[in-house]
């Protein structure tokens, strides 16, 4: 098998969310780099520990923002594996359809929106890393 | 002038958003519950005490959920005043235009997820309160 290094970091892109904060609190615009219509959202709160995820999608690109705390996420493309940490609101980190994604919640109550382009489909769900591993493998 | 009762039940919304609890966590899906196309998201962060808001939209709606936390959100269609309590994700209000919005942040950290239907324009505020009432008069 022919390592492809860069695979990961070519197709997810860490991305600046913009972000303003004065004496009242904070304010972190989504949607201006969420690189595609948003067709779905979805909160997760998990307790310090807590490991989400663990899951690809053949279609759905997902745009993770993590609004409170801290969490860990670690991106696989059936070859190479990167960590990413998102700990604050001004970055987010888009993840493309066929990567396996796993996030581990690094703080209590952390915090992790996920805008989408596709509505809940669950056949677009790969929830098995080996029938991950055969989903690239053919794909190649 | 003619007291509107119910104006502001009427045309604000508070609307259940399907929420699901594990060990693991909770997560919160805001989409299927949203009334109208999601344009623009943003997401403010406040310490206890701080009061945001303070203005209304002359077209665009916004969908408000809290994830973390506890916010008062304080509505006004000019003639009637109503107070909401949002201090779980699993309840969103629905502010249409025309509306006064206050939103208090009741604890620290607390955090509101708004969802609108317009991109950011900012002709779409009114932000001085007897600018709206004059605004208001002038819709009669």
């Amino acid at each position: 098998m022919i390592k492809k290094d860069n695979d990961v970091r070519t197709s997810i892109q860490l991305i600046s969310v913009p972000h303003y904060v004065d004496e009242r609190g904070d304010l972190t615009v989504v949607e201006e780099v969420v690189p595609f219509d948003i067709s779905r959202v979805f909160a997760v709160r998990a307790m310090k520990g807590a490991v989400r995820g663990k899951h690809a999608h053949k279609k759905c690109s997902q745009f993770m923002v993590c609004v409170s705390g801290s969490i860990q996420v670690v991106c696989y493309d059936g070859v190479n594996e990167s960590t990413y940490l998102l700990d604050r609101p001004s970055v987010g980190i888009n993840v493309p359809p066929g990567v396996w994604a796993q996030e581990t919640y690094e703080e209590n109550g952390s915090i992790l929106m996920v805008f989408c382009d596709y509505p809940y489909v669950a056949d677009d769900y790969i929830n098995d890393i080996n029938d991950f591993r055969e989903y690239k493998r053919n794909m190649e």
